[in-house]
């Protein structure tokens, strides 16, 4: 399925429940983070602060499902193959739609995910290893701090891809095209030098091979506010599930800065 | 001295016979190679093939001792402090002025220099540690070969400049945007994967600590094409002397791309 509105019609009826990596080519996937309005400025500061883990594409009125920036016909209520609701920070249920949950005070926001920077890389020949091994993407909590905003705070999360030196600097070169999608890396080399203490032990995803002739090199993840509105145990949260992304009208080539 | 035609000036005069780091800053400098009509064709092409050791600025007609793109009354006969003469790939001299040795053969290369990208990191507030240090860059020659073309063939040299991680991929997202001064780095971390066997005893240069918590991050280094060229061993080959580069009216910044 290649069309947005496609795939989005088909999670509408119920005839897509799966994960969204590799649908759509070419168009951008959001990262949904959905918090009752008292949260909303606090986390809206938050992304401002902190734009490579928090990269913000768009932000609803309070109450309103669409994101028209976004797509015309986005209902976020529905459009999302699987959701995760948590409340006062602990998952109590994963849905499918949202509307017998959705309230007047809910605010949505959608941030930029690493897909948009790794089909650039693709493009260019660089190979990612997790894609090749068909598994998940290594991420690690780091030593890092967030700068905090109110009752948001807490350590950044990195996602780690393993490249020879000369495609790492180019794969350098790309991401930093990408602001809009965690943009360039914030780490290359020694992991300790960050708090990653082994780096076969990921905080989540799968373990990565790194060679003896590779650099590990780190990009600040999506789920990095997801781990600090957690933490900040709001009284309501509503993500998508890991993988499930919202897929998106706007396309990768317009996130690119030349 | 800030002006690039006043500084010119005072070396037609003899009143300016020193390195030019640090003069006419914001302007570029380049690397000086003039050759016999007969080896012309064969190095533009060596140019074009290395991009990042080689990035051609300008390149005279034979006999012609003017670069007009590089300034409208730039006679690179007299405009620059010193000159090297090899005959047969050997010094034979050192002058300040080639008027007596001009030939109506002669065609001038003039090559981008990391001093356009070394001020962009300066202004980025990344340090470069030779140049607080006082001291020259470190250099290195490769095990990587450069594109050969025709009687040109060798192995690319690079400068070395040590950096915290976070730093260093600043450096390489600064330097991607400046393609006509050498460019993104070509080798970052372990120098034995690129032949350097020891970093403490560059080719050429001092010395430059790498630091515990640093990565060594190599560009490639505008000393590659007299290399390549002395060991081709042409008839006659003229060069600035080292340090003592052409100073252009070129805007550092108009070689920059957004």
């Amino acid at each position: 399925m290649d069309d947005p509105r496609e795939i989005r019609h088909a999670i509408r009826q119920g005839n897509f429940r799966r994960h969204t990596a590799g649908v759509a080519p070419g168009y951008v996937q959001g990262n949904v983070c959905i918090l009752p309005r008292e949260y909303a400025e606090e986390f809206r500061l938050f992304c401002e602060r902190n734009p490579k883990p928090c990269p913000l594409l768009a932000m609803s009125a309070p109450g309103d499902p669409r994101l028209p920036e976004l797509g015309a016909d986005i209902d976020i209520r529905i459009d999302v193959p699987r959701y995760r609701v948590f409340r006062d920070g602990t998952l109590v249920e994963e849905v499918t739609d949202l509307r017998d949950l959705w309230r007047a005070d809910l605010v949505t926001f959608v941030l930029g995910c690493s897909f948009s920077f790794e089909e650039a890389l693709m493009a260019a020949g660089l190979p990612l290893r997790y894609v090749e091994q068909g598994r998940n993407v290594s991420m690690y909590r780091t030593s890092i701090d967030c700068a905090s905003a109110g009752r948001f705070r807490g350590k950044l999360v990195v996602s780690m891809r393993p490249f020879k030196a000369a495609d790492a600097i180019r794969a350098i070169e790309i991401t930093a095209r990408y602001p809009r999608a965690h943009g360039a890396p914030v780490h290359i080399g020694r992991p300790d030098l960050i708090g990653i203490g082994d780096l076969a032990t990921p905080w989540a995803g799968d373990p990565t091979e790194v060679r003896e002739d590779e650099l590990p090199v780190f990009w600040a993840c999506g789920i990095t506010p997801q781990s600090v509105v957690l933490d900040a145990k709001p009284s309501l949260c509503i993500t998508h599930a890991p993988g499930h992304m919202l897929v998106t009208d706007l396309e990768n080539a317009a996130l690119a800065q030349e």
